[in-house]
């Protein structure tokens, strides 16, 4: 089909998804880069992420890792949706901190991908490893299914 | 000590900390119930909680349980913090949805606690099931410490 | 189909399932109970499943978990595959120690199905917290086919 | 103090553990390789690992990832007890099957530590993503104790 030839994939899919995305813009969220099967997002802690302890809060924190995980599984133009993730919490954050989430396809096949997602400090320091597994369902991606 | 006598614990401390946690009020997640090891946060699905594929995110879905997991693990007047969490995703949430999170305390020993929260509709129907482990400091809580 | 009305299913099949499973032979664990989407399997902590400091290894309350959850899942006579699972390790268990794992269906959809499984001793005391995610691949179960 | 100066570590307290460990022994998993912070562990797929289904039981892929965690973990000489773990399941792995499980260091702080494991078959294919906290209790090994 030619919808199907010129559908976005990749970086350029992440791109829409991004754009698209409300809950990214909402929580500061942005795309830095992106291929098939990869995605990197970043995330400067604002008084917005902060807890009652005066850190940045967990949900925070795998929100960043989740939405690389959801750019990176729905970048081969075909809908994914996450089904399970495990997320550890190493080093506490604080405001003004510049997070990047970096996912990573580990596996692909007809029904079902796993990402594993390094969340750093700019600097590379450690903050917290999360692995996620999707349902691929097969369908186009709407948001490539939209572009005329 | 006098302070700690009268440090809030249980409902009272819930109530301070859901006021005081800034990330719960950018998300709209308001603290419904809590008493020692337990607290249950709703959720309105608003368009700030969708993502790019038009339903609620998953980084929203987790961020509202751990909002329970959180408050009910520093219930006890003792700062505690998340280490690891995992969540599944079992049925796709919409704008307009109302959540609910009721997180329990599973044990609890001198330095470690695991949390189970159960995320589901207002009637009910399951959305996911989130276990948590916190690390418990033993240092009083900064939110108790500062009631005068 | 006459095989499909004929396909054992909960408690018999579960009996089945157990009755052929080579590993959880070689680990010495039961069936106690089964029902379509719950199954209760049971172990007896011998020297065989000691680590090395000396208590219960993870990897075999782990395995005592996935026993009940792999049971359950495949319950409805349906070959079920486990993709992803999370447990917490509460409490330390010793040799001599009866543990009990008890996995109850939180969903099940076409594809995907969510199981709990709890773990405890004997007298309820809780050790440990399981939570998987299967694909339901939709092909009927080997055992159950097989059944003349 | 003399004994904690000549106590193992590393490579050499990592065959210790492995030497004196009965749940290794009985599923015949082997120790590769270890330094400080990381092992590599290694199981031959026999009959006594197959479940119902007939592949091999999710239980003995966990068990595989977790002794490399539990030696690694342990291999700085202080005892260090699993506490949450998460596992994917990515592909079927068969009779005869060779596996490889890979535990490296994320972080380690004075209370807890975050390992990532990779299980792959001998010629790299990946099977399983694993993520295990221990909680570092400060007390030296028992097994580095007891040597003269």
């Amino acid at each position: 089909m030619t919808e199907a030839a010129t559908a976005p994939v990749g970086a350029a899919l992440a791109r829409l998804c991004a754009g698209q995305d409300q809950y990214m813009q909402h929580l500061a969220i942005e795309l830095v880069d992106a291929e098939i099967g990869r995605a990197v997002v970043r995330m400067r802690v604002g008084p917005q992420h902060i807890n009652f302890n005066g850190t940045c809060h967990g949900g925070a924190l795998f929100s960043l890792a989740d939405c690389a995980f959801g750019i990176s599984s729905n970048s081969h133009g075909i809908l994914s949706a996450g089904i399970a993730a495990h997320m550890t919490f190493e080093t506490a954050v604080h405001e003004g901190d510049i997070l990047l989430a970096t996912s990573t396809e580990r596996t692909l096949s007809r029904k079902l991908a796993v990402y594993s997602v390094n969340v750093t400090l700019e600097d590379g320091t450690p903050i917290g490893a999360f692995t996620g597994t999707v349902y691929v369902t097969g369908r186009p991606h709407m948001i490539g299914a939209a572009i005329p």
